[in-house]
């Protein structure tokens, strides 16, 4: 199969019939997608464009075996993500692909694959309009495109002492998988359906970013673990927080066990999947007190549940506390990070 | 070094300060860049956004040993050159890297690769905005953004019966450069040298594709052979084309030998590079022959040669003749396909 016939058959084909069956919302700022030297977008006026790009390679970020389907669906899934953490909505993406020659003659791998990608990008109205493909090791190159009104997308430097801090979700649950499926701890079987779900398939939390827009002072999404990722925001707005440890795992430890006792892999494992575990693709966000009926209200508009988990102060450092009234060691749960 | 010592010590730093230094033209465009979950892009009032994606991948595109700089400034290359294609403006690019360990670690190479993309995008005042760094076989794929007036990008199906059929540059050179790196004929070291540096530092013809806007009824950038390139212009504007084959090669081997007979490679070889042989890069466009002179006058206001090589028809497929009455085998020079 030729790349033009590859490119054709698995995204173009998916995209252009619905891009055919759509005549409204975002489709509306694609002046036109695959097919020429550059995609055209229009952002409606008043709009900014929110660019992000993520590069997703076999071995690292999934392993040889993996569905294609929860594959494409998360190589989309972790940029969309990132427009969440700006309040921006999706309007498009581009796809570059290298395939070893093994990948580009399975047409079932491919089409699960493009299905996969295809269907959560229908999900959130966000077309493929260009890309790439190439021989070499298997590795997905997606860039997304949003758009914000001016002025008004989450950043990660405005928090301000005073506010309080949030996550969405249930952050630790992809942690909780992957140490399961690597043999660390058990999980029962329904337990670790629904985790690995959230592991393979992460829900990028769109809906509410868009709701955090006049109300959110700082947002991020975390991919790298909540504590190093919350550092990306303490460090753009030089301040510092204290986390009750407690309540950020709480909604996970509650999901994995509604008794209120964590099972399986105890409580110190479960603190540290919420704390330090990657791969949530939750947002952590800081709003001033006065929002926090209108931080709920946003969170029930968009079926996205929001915890309160700490506040952010004017003293630099992350302090990290037990929820009953004693420090824990900050440093314990170390961020993940590429090339440490 | 960390994943974010990396980015900001060969990436980030070496832009902030370009953008400080700045305060014209596309960097207006720029809301924010490198550093929180998105960059912010807005395009000026009236403008439509071109973007495109490439892969480069270490062993298909380019060699273990290739020169870091080089490397640099080719993968930023070819994406510019695929905004010139359109008649677009640059305003911003994104970059993923994969690194192994040992490059990881070489920071000569970074830095080296650094430069040469960053050189490359401050003479188009093209800045980066954002991207992602991951462990993994050496891949880099580049996001570029650009921006054209409404109505005014140069697409691929506008081509008409009748048009005159131009190419830019000296088409062949980096096919040739190859072939002798290759050993498949020698050139006159000074000659490699000249046609390596177009191999190694494709030059994309901005000027050039900003003037043929309103001039120019298609283009396309030649990347994969201008036979095959021209082949996509023919099939998105259902036309059919005649390429005068000496008119084609003519820039080449005219720059090859300035006698005019071409030397080392031969005449076939020369005519084969020119029709057929990728990574050139420059722009085939259509135009009708009312726009000759302006074509002309366009070519010298961005100091790029110009050259009308055939015409456009109704009947469908392409013909190719030897400039002296005779035919040749269009198929004789078929195209570099990625899985073909």
């Amino acid at each position: 199969m030729g790349e033009f016939e590859l490119i054709n058959r698995f995204f173009k084909q998916k995209t252009g019939f619905w891009l055919a069956q759509s005549a409204q919302s975002a489709t509306q700022s694609i002046v036109f997608g695959i097919g020429d030297d550059c995609a055209l977008l229009q952002p409606a006026p008043g709009m900014q464009l929110a660019v992000s790009t993520d590069m997703l390679v076999e071995g690292r970020h999934f392993l040889p075996d993996v569905d294609p389907a929860a594959l494409g669906h998360k190589a989309l899934a972790v940029n969309l993500s990132d427009l969440a953490a700006m309040g921006a909505e999706p309007l498009a993406f581009t796809l570059a692909l290298a395939l070893p020659p093994a990948r580009a003659a399975d047409t079932t791998w491919l089409d699960a694959l493009g299905d996969g990608l295809l269907g959560l990008a229908r999900t959130h109205d966000c077309p493929l309009v260009g890309g790439d493909t190439t021989a070499g090791p298997l590795n997905l190159c997606i860039t997304v495109f949003g758009q914000v009104p001016a002025g008004l997308a989450l950043r990660r430097d405005g928090a301000r002492a005073g506010d309080d801090l949030w996550v969405s979700g249930t952050p630790g649950d992809a942690r909780l998988a992957l140490g399961a499926l690597r043999g660390e701890w058990t999980l029962a079987p329904p337990v670790l359906e629904r985790l690995r779900t959230r592991l393979e398939r992460p829900t990028p939390r769109l809906a509410l970013g868009r709701r955090l827009r006049s109300m959110a002072t700082s947002c991020i999404d975390v991919s790298d673990g909540l504590l190093g990722d919350l550092g990306h925001i303490l460090d753009a707005s030089d301040v510092g927080a204290t986390v009750d440890a407690a309540k950020a795992s709480e909604p996970m430890t509650a999901n994995l066990d509604p008794s209120g006792a964590a099972a399986g892999p105890g409580i110190e494992i479960a603190r540290g999947a919420a704390l330090a575990g990657g791969d949530d693709y939750e947002l952590v966000f800081t709003a001033p007190p006065a929002a926090r009926a209108g931080v709920l209200e946003a969170g029930v508009q968009a079926a996205t549940r929001v915890t309160r988990i700490g506040r952010i102060e004017a003293a630099p450092g992350l302090r990290v506390t037990d929820g009953r009234g004693g420090s824990l060691d900050a440093g314990a749960w170390r961020s993940f990070d590429h090339f440490a």
